[in-house]
């Protein structure tokens, strides 16, 4: 198996060596970092140094239950001071102009351009690298679908596609594939199915089908909920193991959504901060792309992921991986400005 | 992302660091092992010293289209020379029962004893730690759910599970789980879905709720067919994305099933060979518990995975987990016994 397989060798590697074991444990010593609580010297520091403000939003501005209590008036107060605000999110169910309509509901400013949505940069980077051909779309119509239509590239696959066949031989002798197909797009689909990942991974079988995915996030915010609701990870990884393949993956943490943003707006990223409640894809994609972070723990990662300072590293702390600064909620930076 | 970050992680810090880098490298070279071809005199060797033979089925001793040429006439040899035979499959779809049949329609002599599948191993571990509460399954009724009910085990799960609900906030309300569930159980499940995932994951929540699984095969073997066919891997990767959290898995390469087989018939390991056509499970299992290996390129692993005497290692071979020996197919073993 793909991942399996990496992650073992690299597992073996790693730990059955005592010597490559203190080589590392020493590195990891050294580049440890501290994230630090938010308080009134640190926000000013933001406000004096920082002009853009890109904001995660399932989980930071909102959540299944509607807005978080305080975001809002952040954003107005972040836009009263002059600053600029922008949306960046891995969510693939929706467009750029369904994230403007979500976000004028809920009464934060947005207009398509300050919207980074991961169905908008598929279409995009299709676009760029002029793509003629068609893409089997494991995905929503209405988000992915209408981007690829904005960009005029073809393409089938969502909507449901149940079970047919009843084993094996027969789906070796009946799946019709599509000769013009040479690129699979994997995004959040809640209709994902065998026939769904079967088509996608038997595509990818030719080594010039493309393939992209938009994000990898294995779960939806649903915080204090007893359901764990599936992200598109789990509609990615099953493609991934029965392909063998990797995607190029469209969201954080790969930094192809700041690309865009920085083209547009010509944005220096040493006076950017990205606010995000996941250390594996916010607060790596700030890092990568060179801006400040800060963690909110208003969604996916908690305070048992985050070494403070003076305290011992939690042992789920991603050592390599620390915000600057991480706050409660999006609320608690507001008391500071 | 669970897997992701991990991968991440480890690759950052064996690629970020030339020291590492260099020490992890005199330790692959050093551990590097070369595989070799099967032949006379290696035959002879393996007839002299060998009483137990451990095959694997798909890709090794049929395929999707029937028995691979040559195959059964090695198996009915070698239980001429008085040597035992095991089938031992990753394969979920299977009760012993039916692969007692399977074997027998082919012209392969088994007994239930001589069957190790993982329905019947998922079974048998949950028996062995007195499991008195119901199972969540992700897989067939005919198949673990009848291995299931051989140990008089609850469950429930089998059969399609379609999407229900608009969105987000339904699900959140909608979805019952039951109390009584203690232990999600996944293997080959062709009606996969969101539903499904979602139920497992939420299980899950509670860390006291076991996570088993039977495989993680990525694929099922269908040589030169341009068809992929998912395989067990596509119905647990999910789940573990979505969960973050990692199954106990009872399949190759775990030890697992050559534990039951060893109690049941005392097993010498150092006298018994594991064939099979698939390196990261086949292979990777014989070395941990062992045996001898023996690799036939009739299914999954290719020739570009072996190190061959002679020849620099290609590029796709995993150094550290090299059979003893390959062969073409079983025939070729076949060929000098």
């Amino acid at each position: 198996m793909y991942l399996s397989r990496s992650l073992f060798s690299m597992k073996t590697r790693l730990t059955s060596h005592s010597m490559t074991e203190v080589v590392v444990n020493q590195i990891r010593k050294a580049s440890q970092k501290m994230s630090f609580p938010i308080n009134q010297e640190k926000a000013k520091d933001i406000i004096d140094n920082v002009d853009n403000f890109l904001f995660d939003c399932d989980g930071v501005l909102w959540d299944g239950n509607g807005v978080i209590a305080g975001s809002l008036a952040v954003v107005l107060k972040l836009k009263q001071l002059g600053k600029k605000v922008f949306y960046v999110t891995n969510n693939s169910s929706s467009s750029r102009q369904d994230y403007v309509k979500k976000c004028n509901d809920y009464g934060f400013p947005a207009e398509k351009d300050d919207i980074v949505c991961t169905a908008y940069i598929a279409a995009q980077y299709l676009h760029s690298i002029n793509f003629k051909d068609k893409v089997y779309l494991i995905g929503k119509e209405e988000s992915i679908g209408h981007e690829l239509d904005q960009v005029g590239i073809r393409y089938f696959g969502p909507g449901p596609d149940p079970l047919i066949g009843t084993g094996y031989n027969q789906w070796l002798k009946d799946i019709y594939l599509d000769a013009e197909v040479s690129c699979v797009l994997v995004g959040f689909d809640p209709h994902i199915s065998f026939m769904k990942i079967m088509r996608a991974a038997s595509y990818l079988k030719n080594p010039d089908c493309l393939y992209i995915a938009t994000n990898e996030d294995g779960s939806l915010p649903a915080k204090d909920s007893n359901i764990c609701i599936p992200g598109t990870g789990c509609m990615v990884l099953p493609v991934t193991v029965a392909a063998e393949r990797d995607p190029i993956v469209m969201g954080k943490p790969s930094t192809n959504m700041f690309d865009v943003l920085k083209k547009i707006h010509n944005l220096d990223p040493s006076r950017c901060m990205m606010t995000g409640d996941r250390i594996s894809t916010d607060i790596t994609f700030a890092k990568t792309c060179g801006m400040r972070s800060l963690l909110v723990l208003s969604g996916i990662s908690t305070i048992n992921e985050i070494c403070q300072p003076g305290q011992s590293p939690p042992k789920q702390a991603n050592l390599q991986n620390q915000p600057d600064l991480y706050a409660q909620n999006l609320a608690e930076f507001g008391k500071y400005i």
